[in-house]
């Protein structure tokens, strides 16, 4: 890929995604596929201002040993350096950018099970962390081509002409066109513009259906709201780009009201295993039964990690003719394939999708019916042909979505 | 490289440069250069019943652009991210593994005086976690080609015919044969022959004569020994090998001792630079005067970092037909040049190079002529033609090297 297109994709996640500010750190979590890349991010963060830039790397073949090797008890371990690191991000507001590049199947054969415990045996010593930092700091998720990751997609191609064409598709999904920060400026516009529609019918609930067996029905939040694109930090007021790219709509659902069949339309890679083919039926809510054709036993510890990982926390809005799916490719990774389909995630919701949720606790969002987890994983159930019917609180029928796009 | 051969190395590494034992943690610090062959050791350490094997991986490109954009004070700061980590290395005694692939040039053009004046002001934290550790964890420094470097030593070739090349000097240098393991057993063997050989000469100097223009007499410690090859953790009995390749038998000499002109018989990396055709005087135990055609003023920085910088902390023999000499390779690259010539060091010397420091404090070994620094820097000054004779208590003069090889 041109190092000019680059430079401009760098310089966009550091000042239209992260949106770094003089005087702050940053964390830069990324496998070893790109280094001349991850560089020149680092340059654009400290030409930012960044007084420290810390790029923590990672490979997923010494990741996969420890879960192979290492003890529940090792693995359950929080170190009082993780202490510390996570008393960092606190204290400092951190930015932290994750650049995937990982394999989606990399960790597949390891012990789920284990896997799994460990994280709920953590999640206490982590939970007070994330809850201080809720909303306080600037992330962004964007991706660079690993070379096992390409080869998943474009598996006709040698590893060269595989890694250059997911470039080029990540790039293009991104909008790194002649002035992507331009671009990014106009389209947060146009997600803010459907996002007030939405929330202008005040709807109680979503009622979807797809010829492919999706029969659903959700309710939302009389105090919630839709959100897309681009998010402000709590403190500071600092608006950032979560996720690049990002065509989403969405809302945190209320808890404890979904019932029926979700068939999902693409694979799920979770953990580094690939979930295939499966259907999810709620009923008050909750994940009651799970079919998948590949991991199910993935997926049943899933929704099982804690009280929370069987309920929803989120429902998003995608139109079937978004650029990403147009795009024909199937990326084997959420933050593209979520942009490409309607879709559900298990588990923790977002405060920021209740109203006033600015002077509002984490437990005050909880009580609103925002759902509690820790995890949070999307999964892609948007098809061509499927409707969505809002419903509002004095009963009017309102078509969101007709024939996998929007209606209104 | 052969896969079966590259596993030796990581075995040899493992069970005789660390030899990690049951329960041990083990941090690997490396470059990006060599993935496949971290996660050949990262598994053999786990082999070896490793509990927990950390990689920090580290990239030239984003510790120059560190050293370039932060400010000295960011760069001083010494945080309680830090503080853990080096406090866990205290507690658990973790094996630490640095298997270097840098380019000796990698960080030319970064400001030498801003990256000595953080290290100056952030080594009074580091200290007292050094002292704890002293002596008491196993550690080990070893090579694996990394493109630049490869590029830099072998210039005429492509990068991939340079990198197999330095493989196959690496591996050669480190005895990896048929049985590696035994191989560095008769070697540990032959170094501590000679470590005995010199200690019942009860030696009090040793005289320097190259025709190069080395003319030179440093003092002996009374109470000095000479050591070499594997060496024994002081709590824990645990015997490794610190370098691989070691051809070097050595002592700290006796501070203040140290007269006349040593020419230096190698360029030396320092902190990424390469320093070049220098010569040093000594005067009462200190370098009073270097020249050195390229980068002087590294050296000079170098040897005003503290108080002792500008002292000896080391003496090593090693024999100009060495194996690594006689490969005629010019590394850049201290653990392999310092193997290939006698060398001397500037900074902090080895409490084990006094006799009975099993139960002694580092304050006692430095009362007892140990020099105390925060550097330890090995430049090459052997030479085809260099004679070495050394001083008994009582005058008498023992020819220890004739033309640069041992006379003994």
């Amino acid at each position: 890929m041109q190092k000019r297109r680059l430079k401009k994709y760098a310089k966009l996640i550091v000042k239209c995604g992260l949106n770094v500010k003089r005087g702050q750190e940053v964390i830069i979590r990324c496998g070893l596929d790109q280094p001349e890349f991850v560089t020149m991010v680092v340059e654009e963060c400290y030409k930012a201002g960044a007084e420290r830039v810390k790029v923590e790397w990672s490979y997923q073949p010494v990741t996969k040993l420890a879960y192979e090797h290492r003890s529940l008890k090792s693995l359950s371990d929080f170190t009082e350096v993780e202490r510390a690191e996570w008393q960092r991000k606190v204290d400092k507001l951190t930015c932290l950018l994750w650049l995937d590049s990982d394999d989606p199947d990399g960790l597949a054969g390891t012990d789920s099970e284990k896997i799994a415990q460990a994280n709920v045996a953590r999640y206490p010593f982590i939970k007070p962390f994330r809850e201080a930092l809720n909303g306080k700091y600037q992330w962004c998720i964007a991706a660079v081509p690993g070379k096992e990751w390409a080869k998943k997609i474009f598996p006709g191609l040698s590893a060269s002409a595989a890694v250059e064409k997911l470039w080029e598709a990540i790039l293009t999904a991104s909008r790194v066109d002649d002035d992507p920060i331009a671009a990014w400026k106009a389209h947060n516009e146009n997600l803010a513009r459907h996002c007030n529609l939405l929330n202008g019918f005040r709807l109680v609930s979503l009622e979807y259906k797809s010829s492919n067996g999706t029969d659903f029905k959700v309710g939302l939040n009389p105090v919630g709201r839709f959100v897309g694109g681009g998010e402000t930090t709590l403190s500071k007021k600092i608006y950032y780009n979560p996720n690049i790219p990002s065509e989403e709509v969405f809302t945190s659902p209320m808890r404890g009201m979904a019932e029926g069949t979700v068939v999902a339309t693409k694979p799920l890679s979770y953990q580094g295993k690939l979930i295939e083919n499966f259907r999810i039926r709620f009923k008050d809510g909750k994940a009651v039964e799970v079919h998948a054709e590949k991991n199910q036993d993935v997926l049943e510890k899933m929704i099982s990690m804690d009280e929370g990982a069987a309920y929803l926390g989120e429902v998003a809005l995608i139109a079937y003719d978004s650029p990403i799916n147009n795009s024909g490719i199937l990326f084997y990774n959420t933050l593209f394939d979520e942009n490409a389909s309607c879709h559900l995630a298990l588990g923790k919701g977002f405060n920021e999708c209740v109203q006033g949720y600015e002077t509002m606790t984490t437990e005050e969002c909880i009580k609103a019916g925002i759902n509690e987890s820790m995890i949070h994983v999307d999964f892609m159930m948007g098809s061509k042909d499927m409707d969505i019917i809002g419903v509002t609180a004095d009963g009017k029928r309102v078509q969101i979505f007709k024939n996998g796009n929007w209606a209104i």
